[in-house]
């Protein structure tokens, strides 16, 4: 009945975003008219027992403990990386080496130098990749953009983003990999987000003034002593963009209370618009055509007319959930694969988010403003 | 590899709420832990291309254009009704009579009495049923039940609760089946919701005093002409519950630029909680423990200590989907098959729901309260 | 200095609708250009004590325990009445029989019947009349009316109305005036507001159907024993407007957390306006005029363009207070004595108010539709 | 009758801030109990004409066009200036020399050092001097900060402050004081209230990170040509605070569609803080003692427990107006000349704001932190 070819996927990682991509590809298989169908090949985990246990839970057709052998392995197509920052270049590199689609979890890797490498062997290998930044695949995002450029905000003049959450604000909670200087801290893991969003948003960054702080100085090291943290707990960054506009990013992982503060406010010589991931299926509008006396944000709700959501639900405001923009995500690579659009956020877009990762960090212990090339 | 039994499910229907189910089984497949592993076997519609490229599309092993012959199939475990309403009663009676299980879409028939057929010939017939209201499968709905059971808002006093929306708004939208007398309707529509809403939170109502108007009388007949609409545009009705509260609920297809207006607001002698499925992952208490001074409304977000919340996302505040909430009502029915917990909202339940409908339609006609009994 | 006229005020009462007055009072003459000079001249309480020391609190220049003799003084123009509402009318009478402009608090009488007698003897003595229904006085209601007469709503078909609060809300609260049938209870009360909000907006209704309900039955007597409550906690309404819209109103003085929730939703063929007190200086609007896909309810604060805004700031998006919603109140009245305007909200809108009410507990009490004469 | 002295006030400017002083020192006259009458002795403008027309709209004693005069008259305690800022340090230091107390609008002076000498000049003088920045004067501010304090959020961690509007979005409104760079721009004009608002509630700030940017580059001159605009649209700063908190703010005067986002968030180690003046009368407060699955930002609406609202209204959720900040900005600068409390914000809070913006430009023009002394 399948007259579709078949993409072979194998996942290293069964952990949080290990889940969230098997969610993803299981309803963008079933929401999109996508050019293959997905196949669950392969699962690898260092744990061979979390490997099968993941298999079964999640269907998928294989699993093993080496994912050395996943990558070889002909019968595998696509490599999607969901393991530890840490092995993301090492694995990316091996997969494209075999010739493997590959698509990785954010943050590509520690340095905007192993980005970089990394895309460059995808290009030179002319394999398709991905990096991540789910946020970004958004029907409201994608209305902001098409607002933005189809200049219903005028020129744009200045930019606000947030990324703030509060899982690191109990200094009782243990140093992990993400406290290690090698990749970690709230620029990376959150921050990177809010300069996607911007750079989607407002197009590139041209120069950064950073500035980088350490709230909680050392955490439990899990074996009854401590751990000096080197990484930065909050940082916020002054931008300059191409267009001219000026800007703003904070990244924040001890902001208490929050769980999803995702925010930006793009401001324009004739609008406005204002978004929260917190409540991630409405945008506000403020637009200078409307009549005197009748202006005011607007806010406009997810619905059929913001592609892709008609995909989801024929009927507006009814809500698309965190593994649905997963779902988007999965679908746009895809496509990519199958040649129809351009990759929406390969290892080029993602070497791009860590190089201002890296340059915000540069100049905020050099203090200065800092060149993005 | 599959160690669980299959549960071989039959859908009706290929439409809206027919995709919704697929996505639903499908999520709930990935996402819980399920006592069963759940087939797409069979897809009908009376349409044969139609339910072939359905097929197609969503991974079905079969197809078909007569619903009776997939009902009487031996390989058919659970027969899922998303038929227009007119057809629930037949189809649900054969599949009963079939001894499958049955999942029907709400509204369960067109009247009370109808409703009380079908939930008598499941329990004669031994199978479990389900209607679909999945507004209740919210982790903020059990979350507010958990919280007026435990007391945190004392006495319950008062209720509000609204359905709008404004998909009717339109006096240009032809006359449908919803506008049919025979289970028409926005108090059948999006009322049955909202009382369902009440009595999930509030507990069973016992009077009612309804109020039902028309405000588009006539439609276009799709020929050319028009159609008189005898249906009701808003409905409200006043409440008196069991519990000695008192409150309203008003149903509402006109209600221009509303989406998703499904609200409630409930009044005790400590506190208070509002809500409305516009930001449905957002619950708002008021407490009156809290300190002098210090009181408001809350907005709790929901998070993994909100089950099943947690087999989404690991992380707070990432939001579901309106088809995650499918998922979670798919997970309730699937378990009640197995055994493991009653059935979340059967026929009996979709049976009350109308019985209630019923009895406001009345109320609006004779001008006076009346008993639910 | 001064070549104005003075209107020479003598207030009864120096509880907070006293003190609410004299503060729009005061305001009210450094604010707009009115057409007299406010004299404080005499101000009025049982209790001589507390009166005089009123009068040098509020700088009025005389005092008395004795309104009769004031309300006959020929150094009084206006006769401001903020005494409990039992003793509205014999005061209103009695300043109207001396020729006096007379400004009473809501309600205006506790029967339809007292009110239309206050009416009838206001419009035979010559004398303009106020009653205090200071919500109406709201920039942004004055706008949504204007919205609504020019259409930009297009035909109103839906209207729902709330006015709840809490204050009565603990059964510890002791018997009150307040619940004394004889003109207390929350629809009284509250639902004044409520009903006079909504034919300020959306015309005269024309019937009404009433749903009354007592939650706490019995309060303190202040003297170690109970009190029977006689009167409404809750009441709501279904309503008929002269054009052809139905819509509801709720009064609530028990909801636990609710300090100011005055709210309304109006419901057009075009568009919609929504609006709750808790924010008053906002106005919701949601017009099918905007473009598919940039639709929503924009969120129109208050600025200059809404006249008198402007009187009080120049700047947009400062807010009010509400006392400056009593200082729009007094302008009003001022300038209708000057002949300048209407009445804004004369006895005879008073006795409308009495009687919308009256009805509906006639309702509840005969359980059926009432016309409103 | 009256008892209490009289302070007698001289006004200079009858402008925006010069009426929103009337209004504040007619409100404070009548909703405290101040420890003195206060007398609108007397008002100056440049233009008699225009200083007669305010002295009757206004009901002040007299009027003149000679600033001097009017310091030097005995018959004047109070000097009030609203003048453009370029007029503050002469008038003020003429008002101190003539033993007069002085109330002067923010900002105090173009640069700090103008502003030392002014406070320096009121310290030696023995007067008593109030900057006027009346955001500060919330009865949600000091409940703010009461919670601060009381350690209610815990260790103070991170804050974050914008103030934006929109007011110079237009690219054709003219060029103005407000463009001189001796004293203009947005940090000056805007920021200065962000800055203020941050060491309110968090206290001193030790080290500035500046970033100023002009968007709008010339602007007409109103004779045809066009005139260089030297300040800054927006300016951004990293704060350090002296207990060890990082921060920031933002100004920003060309923000489309903002019209009074004064905003903060404070995060601590126990909860936080979010407020916006555009909502004046709400504070969220999210705290971590809240039980789990209950925990959320809660909206507390300002009442009677949170003083001095009682004085305005005994009702909760009421609101105040800009113009009742304002008036409560009048007694705390009445109660302290009368010495029964310190200033609230005498000349050296306004001279320490000034060092702040001053600090803030050296560090933008010179791209590194700088110490504030």
């Amino acid at each position: 009945m399948h007259s579709k070819p078949a993409l072979r996927i194998g996942l290293i990682g069964t952990g949080f975003m290990g889940k969230s991509h098997v969610f993803g590809i299981t309803v963008a298989e079933r929401v999109f008219d996508l050019p293959y169908r997905l196949e669950l090949a392969c699962i690898a985990d260092v744990s061979e027992s979390l490997a099968r246990r993941a298999a079964e839970t999640f269907d998928f057709s294989g699993w093993t403990d080496d994912w050395r052998t996943m990558i070889d392995d002909p019968e595998i197509d696509l490599v999607d990386i969901t393991a530890p920052n840490a092995f993301h270049k090492e694995m990316a590199l091996a997969a494209i080496a075999a010739g493997k689609h590959v698509y990785c979890e954010k943050p590509l890797a520690p340095s905007a130098e192993d980005a970089a490498e990394m895309a460059a062997a995808a290009q030179a290998g002319g394999v398709k990749t991905q990096v991540g930044f789910n946020y970004l695949c958004n029907p409201m995002f994608t209305c902001a953009r098409e607002m933005i450029t189809a200049g219903e905000l005028g020129e744009i003049r200045c930019y606000r983003g947030v990324h703030a959450e509060d899982y690191m604000s109990d200094p009782e909670s243990p140093w992990t990999w993400r406290h290690d200087p090698a990749g970690g801290g709230a620029l990376s893991d959150l921050g990177s987000h809010a300069l996607a969003t911007a750079e989607f948003l407002a197009g590139p960054v041209v120069q950064v003034l950073g500035d980088s702080f350490t709230v909680i100085r050392e955490r439990p090291d899990g074996q009854g002593g401590t751990r000096k943290v080197e990484v930065d707990d909050v940082t916020r960054a002054s931008l300059r963009f191409e267009n001219g506009a000026t800007g703003s990013v904070e990244a924040n992982w001890i902001a208490t209370g929050r769980k999803m503060q995702h925010e930006f406010e793009v401001y324009g010589s004739k609008g406005a618009l204002a978004f929260s991931q917190e409540r991630f299926s409405e945008l506000r509008f403020y637009s200078m055509n409307d009549p005197t006396g009748r202006q005011g944000f607007r806010t406009i709700v997810a619905g059929p007319e913001h592609a892709p959501y008609g995909r989801f639900c024929v009927a507006p405001g009814h809500q698309l959930g965190f593994n649905d923009l997963k779902a988007i995500e999965v679908q746009g690579f895809v496509e990519a694969i199958a040649g129809s659009r351009p990759e929406p956020f390969g290892f080029a877009a993602g070497q791009r988010i860590q190089l201002l990762v890296d340059r915000i960090h540069d100049s905020a212990r050099d203090h200065g403003w800092v060149d993005v090339a």
